[in-house]
């Protein structure tokens, strides 16, 4: 069993085409071996936003603090921490950090988005 | 995309044998259709506990609120909120409230665990 806390895990940016000011850690992904999907903790900052895009697999989202949305297409829903977000596979999304505060979420995807590279191959921009 | 508040989440008393002051919500699951794995939010009672049991899937728990430990065997590790744990498959483990408030954490598993009903079905007692 490892334990370890989210702010010893490195951070890295973002550099997805679309991304600004995205930072991501592995909680637990390909290093702990884990065989079915992985955990991963994004943080953006005020002002900043994730990718727009799509992808054939599902997101499971819980929102740790600050204050955003999550947008698909025209529509945007306010997030704040304890909000859980469900993305199906191939449903258009993107989060944006609307506070003045970071914005923190954990953000879980199959193991399938690894072999897809979905963290550097964004299939359109916001 | 389906964004709700963890609080507005059904809750329910886990029944397993082992299981002592355990609540749990299925934050994203087969209601959702997610394809591979799913998102349960546990919150355990003081002096409350998970079971202590294997299945042959990994857990990826994140922490929430509260004080608790991870037990594995006779090792135990502290857990506050913000800490990771993963447990591999076929690894003993337990979760306990060690605090004086609830003890609230997201464990999420793999959908081939719904499959074998482990939420009602441990392998053995605590």
């Amino acid at each position: 069993m490892q334990v370890q806390h989210y702010e010893r895990v490195p951070q890295n940016p973002v550099n997805m085409p679309g991304a600004q000011g995205c930072a991501i850690r592995w909680l637990v992904g390909p290093d702990q071996g884990a065989p079915n999907f992985a955990m991963r903790q994004f943080e953006v900052s005020v002002g900043g936003h994730t990718p727009q895009h799509t992808h054939p697999y599902e997101h499971e989202v819980y929102v740790l603090e600050g204050r955003g949305v999550a947008r698909s297409g025209d529509a945007e829903q306010p997030l704040r921490g304890g909000d859980v977000v469900y993305v199906a596979p191939n449903e258009v999304h993107q989060f944006r950090n609307t506070g003045d505060t970071p914005f923190k979420f954990l953000c879980l995807v199959p193991n399938v988005a690894l072999e897809k590279q979905v963290a550097v191959a964004p299939e359109c921009d916001s």
